[in-house]
């Protein structure tokens, strides 16, 4: 089936704020096995937004609009559809009286004549109450199509889009006949996933992204009735990329590196030089993670290094600030001192200059310290100093989850 | 003016890229004061994009399309309007020759033929032609309005872009006409800056922005044969929040702070606990940081504040890990033990929950120290946990920026 986007709103196209609606929608139609053909992003002026609607009919099966269904004066979208299709706008009034009625206990007696609007209906449209938001969806059919009106703000506009697509029986009845799954790997190039994967592939409808910092993800689509297709996918795919494969769907590696943490019973510690910080702050967005984490010293200054980190003069003037054994001293030293089972660290050039190193921009060296030994690493990574920071950053990551990976339980 | 932007590709649509492209040519057209009336992403098909131009074509006096100008099937965009304007397409011949020869050099003797498809122009049409980029952007005027085509790559885009606004005429006239500024703030609110420059905002045209993680900002155009009005402008918004405003255009909070510290000759160190690592990393984007910036600790766990912070025991036990007086003691231990001019701290309850702490979510303790003493600031921060992390990052580095903005030169 095909699906359309438009959304509404100045704020967008003035450059105000970016079109986090469009970018929603677009990822879930794609999930639900809905084709995109197109999205567009007008003003809230009445022939504009008819317009918008009028193509989107033309091209697709269904339409989402959202934005422009609170009460002022620039909220027109109910107002260009009901013009559009022919049909008569009318005001729910038991919705209305409860919207007053929140009015009043949120913001006193005072309630302005406007908020009426929030119950103004189209005429045959279906409507889908929401628990926060102020305004339900309206669901319209015509000419055999759908149209489907949103509140713009995000936070209401993500539930009652679940909702409508749980709920209405068109949406229910095409999601329920597939059924799909990510599945995520890191560290391993594209084309070898793909190539290793080819018996399994070519059956299926399939489509592959690279996350430019962690590697290549495959969203697999498949039909329902097929059984557990899904599972003995995964399943070989585990059995092929056993350390490369690291989840499917909305699992990230810092969840995946976290979980496994807590399963085996370690601690982690970690010591950032070039990545100044970055690792831990990704690591901090998992919550619950205090229970395995026990803190970083970002020793951005050589001086650092030294006092903090007991990493000695020597080992540095001999090797480099970045190397190889620099690095082993700062994970092992962070291990001991704040007393964990495993010990990460990273040192590296993230550039533009090269500060302390006498190594090419780019060049960052990994260890990862238990009590058993140390392992070292070294990469080359291109791009500019972001890039630098974040790539090295999951790398880093990375090599944590697969040395826990490889570790018994404690 | 008006402008008009269509963007093509299925990758978009597919959910695979985000549409980059679309938020670039927003923010400029923007800034170089043209009305973005509406954005279309299009299929690579050809009835599609004839339909997107056409619109464009109805709705604005500039309709700028990206991508499907290379070699491939897919890119079909030079046909699609070819097709809708009932214009001719030719090959330029001495730029198709160019183009195999740069690609012979490039990938050895065998090019394939397609890449002829490089050359291939719309009749009439203006071009532009790159450093970077393998084909031109092509220019067309019709029915008084004027097409601009630029390729899909960002990085040959954004350069031919700034191209033809410099050098086609009806863009450089327009251009020329006005001049803008963006004044940024930190921790005001948009109303208090709004009301207090209600005197200067009468006369000129203005939007208004709100940074979530930062403070507001006000976007000022104003005609250029007002000779200095911006500077008298930026003079009086200087004097009226000597503190508050940090900055204008692209500059950052974090490139300010860093900026002060250097001027002052100031040395710089960090404890986190909440965040994480997160102040540490956000400062690391500035390039040169090495110039100032000592390291952080992050004490993720009550344990690190003692060992590496000597934090100690009794002040946490009495007055609980998020407190001021336990923010003051690491902003003071980890400026004394990095031998640093200024230690800055942040302590808090990031949620979902509260982990060591009694205090309630969002709670967040900050301490700025140095030779002459330490200040102490408590935030109640709403917002889910990545809400709170980031809002306190950004409250630290203000707290640190208006610090030394305070500070005598060392």
């Amino acid at each position: 089936m095909k699906s359309w986007i438009v959304t509404t709103g100045n704020e967008i196209l003035d450059g105000v704020v970016k079109n986090t609606n469009a970018e929603y929608l677009t990822k879930r139609l794609n999930e639900l096995g809905f084709t995109v053909m197109g999205i567009q992003v007008v003003r809230d002026e009445l022939e504009a937004i008819e317009r918008a609607v009028r193509l989107g009919l033309d091209s697709a099966d269904i339409v989402i609009i959202s934005g422009g269904l609170g009460s002022t004066d620039d909220d027109i979208t109910r107002e260009a559809v009901a013009s559009l299709l022919g049909r008569k706008l009318y005001i729910d009034r038991p919705f209305a009286d409860k919207v007053f009625d929140r009015y009043k206990r949120k913001f006193g007696a005072r309630v302005p004549r406007s908020v009426e609007k929030f119950a103004l209906m189209i005429e045959g449209a279906k409507t889908y109450f929401g628990d926060e938001a102020l305004v339900p969806a309206q669901v319209i059919e015509t000419e055999g199509k759908l149209l489907v009106l949103l509140p713009g703000p995000p936070s209401e506009l993500v539930p009652l889009f679940e909702k409508v697509f749980n709920e209405h029986p068109t949406f229910s009845q095409h999601t329920s006949a597939y059924a799909q799954r990510t599945f995520k790997f890191a560290n391993v190039p594209e084309s070898v996933v793909e190539e290793s994967l080819r018996d399994v592939l070519k059956d299926v409808e399939y489509s592959t992204t690279l996350d430019y910092f962690v590697g290549p993800t495959i969203r697999i689509k498949v039909k329902q009735n097929r059984g557990d297709q899904l599972e003995r996918i995964e399943e070989v795919i585990h059995e092929r990329f056993p350390e490369d494969f690291f989840g499917t769907d909305e699992t990230s590696l810092e969840e995946v590196t976290v979980k496994l943490l807590e399963k085996r019973g370690l601690t982690l510690s970690i010591a950032e030089s070039c990545t100044g910080g970055n690792v831990s702050a990704i690591l901090v967005k998992v919550s619950g993670l205090s229970r395995v984490y026990k803190g970083a010293v970002v020793g951005y200054n050589r001086k650092v290094k030294e006092t903090l980190l007991h990493v000695s003069q020597s080992t540095i003037d001999k090797h480099d600030v970045v190397s190889e054994l620099v690095a082993a001293e700062m994970a092992e030293n962070v291990r001991k001192i704040l007393q964990s089972d495993i010990g990460a660290s990273v040192t590296g050039v993230a550039g533009p200059d090269r500060g302390d190193s006498r190594k090419e921009v780019g060049t960052v060296c990994f260890a990862i310290s238990d009590s058993h030994g140390c392992r070292t690493f070294t990469e080359n990574i291109r791009g500019d100093r972001r890039t630098v920071v974040q790539r090295a950053s999951y790398r880093l990551l990375d090599l944590i989850r697969r040395h826990v990976l490889l570790t018994e339980g404690g």
